[in-house]
């Protein structure tokens, strides 16, 4: 039990967060990262070839491996035509000029393509000579039956900000690009109902919404990069997914264009519509290998005037667990985030950047707790009561809270930095993990002994292997485990794979939490799905798609 | 403007609920009715044949007319088997007992197979032979195996206490019905996950839930009766959806049995789970007709300790609009239920019960509304203000507020007890319709005009039509508009259909908001689908079901 002095000092720390500690120094952005928040989602390192990473700099694009050759198993599907003139001058005759539609026929436009060929990790690069950027869901619709007429393969690109390389070609695909699509069509304040093509990119929407008293249920590092519809179509999770959410509940309605052309047309703006089957819902997820969604609806909440943070220390994961319950019982209707980093991921952001953190001891494990609600000082007593009450039953040892609007960013940055600074040592070994809560930090604990055990983690240069952390939103039981690496290291891989895997399906857990399949996490779907699963799976891609034109070599 | 007297007076009106209204007059249960809130969801009254309706008490189920005889259009497909000895000897055999298959081969079993002929509003009524009652999956997958490899037609059933027939057969088809599978399999406190078999009753989940501090997300009048297994197959809206959302949302994992056996495993605990198609939505409100829902896996929110109810009147359905604006505005995350109810609605409850209305004036419209929260002072603080300005702003023009739990079951009775009232006269004409909120209203103000214009709106028995009246979850902007009647008239119905589905389809609304498709709906889902969207729902219901034996003659 705490004795009361403690107690009280531990109180005053809380009512105040030091605004001593400096703001993480950021990684300055590379020229061709777009956005620097999150995990790969993979299992490699930031570099496959060892030469980048982090402290590297980005590989230049022309200088980039095809995934082609990261993944020699995959060859390229004869049943897909080979892009001609004819074909060019179909789309360039569809879509009116130059800008709609960028091939090296006539001239060598590498450069322009270039960037639609490679994701922003410069982990994935495709052969893709033509990429359409088409205005319309009518100009999707031709563009789709005619690639379908032609057996000529597609992929669906948003903001192309994935972390799975499930947007960018692996060989010469067609990459269609939505950017051009990026109206809002409709809002109406008293539903709340947003629709909106899906090139919108999400922050241009949540500003819009913004505007307008509500926000988008959705929140993303990538926000100023990636598209709606991609985030759709890769039903992104995200911060406000504990207090709104998935999308499979938010979105009302989505149009989408079929491979053959088929507009579907069920962008219905109500909460409630029970008239059949809701065959919207495989496209939230689908990742573009069933069809491209072009528009959809969502409902959207009206913005909280108050937000509050708040940052722990923690004696143990079960003491973790405690103080989630008691935020759910205590801060229930308000509470917005509840994030989890264990002691490791916080002493190597400090390791990395010299950072001083915002507690004064450490802690085995930290959490980060967020509120947002309609009413400043209700929220403020509310949070007050719940900061005594885990302080004076020991389920919290420490704590800071946020004053402004510059210490709630600060704080924030103690969970939303820890994936940059991971990559301090060379590369990180990432896996994006749903787990059941109660046993989700185990696995981190028998990675790190399996590897210790190994011989593979130490301070040095002789051990590969930095350390294994932990982290993750906590409140929706999905784990970030990262394993930071000097050098990439055959024998690592061969500890943790397939362990991770096996590991999580001895839980029932799932390979991939939010970041979805892509390329990078088909080969490992049977860990998570079964047979029968998989078997249905096929079925719908099949039915949707019976030429298998849409994004190929990626998914189930 | 209010003056500042008058808003003295209603500002002292809204404080104190007066005790002195009584509680409305429950119409007594009848025998065979297991519960009677909410409106029928067709379009003809109570009772089809003229002869019973509210008044007249239940037809005897003997009496009913059967399904088959009120479609006379609706023909037994001849490619279904008809069930004989041997296959009697299969059930029996696998199932175990005679409370496990009833049968009228050996003995007449009428009486005791009744009940699941027909349904609880003595309106449909089928003429199977069969009930199986499985007590696990790997019977239910037994059962549809064999019934797929001898083209027998299955009707699923739960609770039976749908509105649109769904649940009960129309001919010979085999009632498979859940009662049996009724087990909680597991509950995390710290997740709030709840699995459990599709069989467990609504209600016996929510108190098992009370027990942990938790609530089902969602509420039915049918609760005590009907099956969350049914509550899912037919995507069941009710009292928390403006709060907890819909069922798409908040279903983690379905375990279901497909027509060939297939046990489809997706019974996922995880709030985030990327791999693949989310098929198990296609089970969601998927009425029964791709295979059975045998186990779900649910979020369930935290039980709020805090409530409160007002009721207020209003001048115009603009006014309402408003309210419903600033109510999602200022009470934001407590805010659990925004009732409609027009004026009419309420003086038919003062004529057909003669009970005392809340407020003192009468008023064209009233809300209803209902907070939610984790502290009781800092609700009662957010709707006291809340309620100062929709009053000075003269939004509202009178309220009351409820003091205690029997006061809110006082003003709860006001909206929930139109449906009951209404029938007082003979029979109601009644639709369960999504609409934009904006519009929504004007629909009641269309059919109370055309049928006025016909001169089939009077107060004397020479006109049918008693009013024109709407009410609903404005929350969710669903309408039920009623049209209570002295008598059955087929003049009525010309005037109503299909110009209320012409009406609906203008606005691009439902035609079915929360009580589904069944028989009652299918002739008229072309109003709010496309045939773009027909043909891929069929293309579904070819796909999981080829033999089409799964409640057949139904939805779409």
């Amino acid at each position: 039990m705490a004795s009361s002095s403690r107690l009280a000092l531990s109180l005053r720390r809380i009512r105040r967060c030091p605004s001593t500690f400096p703001r993480t120094p950021r990684i300055p952005s590379l020229t061709q990262v777009r956005w620097t928040g999150n995990t790969s989602a993979t299992s490699e390192p930031h570099q496959p070839n060892g030469k980048g990473g982090v402290q590297g700099g980005p590989t230049p694009a022309k200088a980039m491996q095809f995934t082609s050759d990261s993944y020699p198993e995959l060859k390229r599907d004869s049943k897909y035509g080979q892009i001609n003139k004819e074909h060019v001058k179909f789309f360039q005759d569809l879509l009116g000029s130059e800008s709609a539609v960028i091939n090296d026929f006539s001239s060598d436009a590498t450069d322009d393509i270039e960037p639609f060929n490679s994701d922003w990790m410069r982990k994935y690069r495709g052969h893709t000579k033509l990429v359409l950027k088409p205005g319309s869901t009518e100009e999707v619709s031709k563009i789709l039956k005619y690639c379908n007429d032609n057996m000529l393969a597609v992929v669906p690109q948003g903001g192309n900000t994935g972390l799975v390389g499930g947007s960018v070609p692996v060989f010469d695909e067609i990459v269609v690009n939505l950017q051009r699509m990026n109206n809002i069509r409709s809002f109406d304040e008293v539903s709340g109902i947003l629709v909106a093509d899906a090139g919108v990119i999400l922050e241009v929407a949540d500003n819009y919404l913004a505007e307008n008293n509500h926000i988008f249920p959705l929140d993303l590092g990538a926000k100023g990069s990636c598209q709606i519809g991609g985030n759709i179509a890769t039903n992104a999770g995200g911060l406000r997914l504990l207090r709104y959410g998935s999308l499979h509940g938010s979105v009302l309605g989505i149009e989408a264009v079929l491979p053959d052309g088929t507009i579907m047309d069920d962008l219905s703006k109500l909460r409630k519509n029970n008239t059949g089957y809701d065959i919207k819902q495989l496209f939230i997820g689908g990742e573009g290998t069933i069809g491209i969604v072009t528009g959809i609806s969502i409902l959207c909440p009206q913005r909280s005037p108050a937000m509050n943070v708040a940052y722990f220390g923690l004696e143990s994961y079960e003491k973790c667990q405690e103080a989630f319950r008691e935020a759910k019982n205590q801060l229930s209707e308000i509470l917005s985030a509840f994030e989890l980093m264990d002691g490791r991921s916080q002493k190597l952001i400090n390791k990395a950047t010299g950072k001083k953190m915002p507690l004064e001891s450490e802690y085995p494990f930290y959490c980060l707790i967020e509120t947002s609600g309609s009413n400043t000082d209700h929220d403020n007593e509310k949070l007050q009561t719940f900061l005594e009450h885990v302080m004076e039953a020991s389920i919290v040892s420490d704590g800071v809270l946020a004053q402004d609007q510059t210490q709630i960013q600060e704080l924030w940055s103690c969970r939303e930095s820890i994936s940059e600074c991971l990559g301090h040592w060379g590369g990180v070994y990432k896996y994006d993990l749903s787990l059941p809560i109660s046993s989700m930090y185990d696995l981190v604990n028998d990675v790190r002994n399996r590897l210790t055990e190994a011989g593979l983690v130490g301070d040095d240069e002789l051990h590969p292997v930095v350390d294994v952390v932990g982290y993750g939103h906590m409140g929706d039981a999905n784990l970030h485990l990262n394993i930071p690496t000097r050098r990439y290291d055959k024998e690592v891989e061969k500890q943790l794979e397939p362990f991770v895997y096996e590991w999580v399906k001895g839980k029932n857990g799932s390979i991939s939490a939010e970041h979805g399949l892509g390329i990078a996490k088909k080969p490992f779907i049977r860990y998570s799905r079964s047979e029968t699963m998989i078997k249905l799976m096929k079925q719908i891609k099949d039915l949707y798609d019976p030429n298998g034109i849409m994004n190929p070599y990626k998914y189930i």
